[in-house]
């Protein structure tokens, strides 16, 4: 195993700047700890002539066409590029088929087409690892596979989106709109121009079912992932939630019901503020493991950025240097069972809600009425202090029921003259 | 690969039994995420006829004396006697040098002869792993080896000893004394009836040494670690610092200094209440790596108890079962440098004081000239109200020196005749 590993990268955004500087920089620590030289030989961008703040070997090969990579004579793959279709998906699929091995940060590739990847890295006895493509510099994937795999999964339970978390820990610290805190997540380099992929939830929806198909043997189902977004948290609901003992979090949440199937779901939720991933500030990711032997156990680390995430991509590179032993989905492709889906309605617990009503005589007693005939029990009702000539809001902790009886009640209350906006309403995680 | 793994195991103590369930109850998950069966075929322990909850096949072989275990067709031994020397460290030794694999939760066999077992399971080409050895269920061994295995480690700060952690934990939310909470944590099993082990910081420092090598390619050091448990804190101290926004913990903290010294220390220190591992309370544990790529990643769950440790003793089990292909300490031990202790002295970081003196005039004035002559400048220093009739604690927290310097000046303080109780010192980590 003295052999060098000829790498080729395809991509050179910042993850991949930052691949290459840790290829550089830290030579002989990567080799001593893979047993072999990592020797990177072939690179493929966009615009060889933009300044990238880094130094690329004079002998190394440069390809215009990714897909020329897997001409050279590599080892492994890195691929950088991104998108769940497209040259990513033709240059990942072409390089186990002709047994290069492949490390990837792509998360839309994995989610949507795991499975076949795996079973052409199976039948090539090929090797595809992807680290990087949840959650940036904690190795979510490999404790799984490696330093808890003796574990039953009982649930996952992450905040995988740092935008998010960025956004909703701004709301609740400086008390401001959501579309102010997305204006300074933009300023500040943590959100997208166009920030949908995170905000809408298909990010973490992405990462989530990544997660789901190696804590439960499942295939990825990205499809049945129950999915919602951020946009429709408002300033009144951090305050209201904060004022109750709780923050407000985006999270991924993978849990097997006990008739089989398994529930994922990606929404805001409300945690009480003293729960582990409550205290995740900013951009920071946090992964919340629950296994029958191991308890819980929590990773909280970078979520992206450029060293963070090439911290993953390089730590799946050393374990392909040393002659990876472990299967892409931790089992064999062909075990891996379809994934039963649960729908949220499957799960009962406490939901916050918060209505914006006019301040009338008898306003309690339509809105009680209304949960008496879902038979949805209240835990709490707080009628919040309001300005003149404003709304008031209701805010409700009901008991556990499920999402299922809430909205039916909510459809019934929205449709009560004396209510003003539409509805708001969150599980509460416990 | 898909001839059975033959395992015995040497102890069936606490961990041995939740290993030997792990091994009954989920024998097909394991085998699905192995790649192959794994099979208990003998086991030895003092007493065959102790009921331990646990039903052992009848075909299993019993080995009164656990050096018989080597001479039974098996491929991996799992120590679990524990100790640095004696039966333990026999049964080790003898089952690498006849090429049967090790997996063990003797954190100090491994701080001890680590170098020495490395060295001949390269020789024999054999594996030994040592997951359960640090930090119970956490599978902070694999993680370092693997999952950020590209990083160039900085410093390491963990709480590792759930004992300390309780008693600190109680001594701070019930405002009890440190003999009251001892005794509640051996009470609830958190404690041994011979607790100095624990709270004297030598297995912490066992811990330290082994994540110290992993961290910085060094050979494993235990006898430089700087040691210092908590037998000292008192409740005035929980109650100040708490005061003060501090919490404190024993930590056991490793770091590399620019002249290529490595500080390795365990102590009590004050940690802001904010900060990650001050969040961490009762039994838990908490480990925060530092890396220059990953940069901060916590890892925090079960330190100790049966599953939890089975579950990283089964994980390891899994890796040896696939054929892992990681060198003992990540890299060979031929390449593991002697470690160049530093003492604490090298570290420059504020300071926490208290002293308890007679309630006279002019001693703040003989003291502050003590400090001055020392040249520590004081950042803050608070007077604490006290009891009519009982000494006045005088609270200090010095910009940043040495412990050198702090213990310098607190040996002149002494020596003042204001003086009631010799002087508390603990450095605050930042």
């Amino acid at each position: 195993m003295s052999e060098p590993l000829r790498i080729a990268i395809a991509g050179l955004g910042t993850v991949g700047r930052g691949v290459v500087k840790g290829l550089q920089q830290d030579a002989a620590l990567l080799q001593a700890r893979a047993g072999r030289p990592l020797q990177l030989v072939a690179v493929s961008a966009r615009d060889k002539h933009k300044d990238r703040g880094i130094a690329l070997p004079a002998d190394i090969v440069w390809c215009e066409d990714a897909t020329q990579l897997l001409e050279q004579p590599i080892d492994l793959l890195v691929e950088l590029i991104g998108g769940a279709h497209g040259i990513a998906k033709t240059l990942v699929e072409g390089a186990l088929a002709k047994g290069i091995d492949v490390v990837t940060a792509n998360k839309a590739l994995i989610a949507k087409h795991g499975l076949q990847l795996a079973q052409l890295a199976e039948a090539h006895h090929t090797d595809l690892r992807f680290d990087a493509a949840v959650a940036g510099g904690i190795p979510i994937i490999d404790v799984m596979q490696h330093g808890v795999a003796a574990n039953r999964f009982e649930r996952i339970c992450g905040i995988l989106n740092g935008t998010c978390n960025y956004i909703l820990s701004h709301m609740q610290s400086r008390g401001i709109a959501f579309d102010e805190a997305l204006a300074q997540a933009q300023a500040q380099g943590f959100a997208e121009t166009d920030p949908s992929t995170d905000i809408d939830g298909m990010d973490t929806a992405h990462k989530l079912a990544i997660l789901t198909s190696l804590a439960f043997g499942t295939q990825p189902a990205l499809e049945s992932v129950q999915l919602r977004g951020i946009r429709s948290i408002d300033a009144l609901d951090i305050k209201a939630a904060s004022d109750l003992g709780f923050r407000i979090k985006l999270l991924g949440v993978a849990q097997p019901l006990p008739d089989g199937r398994i529930l994922q779901r990606v929404e805001p939720c409300l945690l009480p503020k003293d729960a582990p991933l409550a205290r995740i500030i900013g951009a920071f990711n946090a992964v919340q493991l629950e296994g029958h032997a191991l308890g819980r156990l929590l990773l909280e680390g970078q979520g992206a950025g450029e060293l963070p995430t090439a911290s993953s991509v390089l730590s799946d590179i050393l374990q392909i240097a040393r002659g990876s032993q472990t299967e892409v989905f931790t089992v064999p492709a062909a075990e891996l069972q379809p994934l039963a889906p649960a729908t949220a309605d499957a799960m009962q617990c406490r939901h916050y809600i918060r209505l914006s009503v006019r301040d009338e005589a008898g306003v309690l007693a339509a809105i009680a009425g209304v949960f008496a005939k879902h038979t949805i029990s209240v835990e709490s009702l707080i009628q919040r202090e309001h300005q003149p000539d404003a709304p008031t809001s209701i805010v409700i902790i009901t008991h556990e029921c499920s999402a299922a009886a809430v909205q039916d009640a909510l459809s019934a209350i929205a449709a009560l003259p004396i209510v003003t906006h539409p509805p708001q309403h969150l599980p509460i995680q416990e």
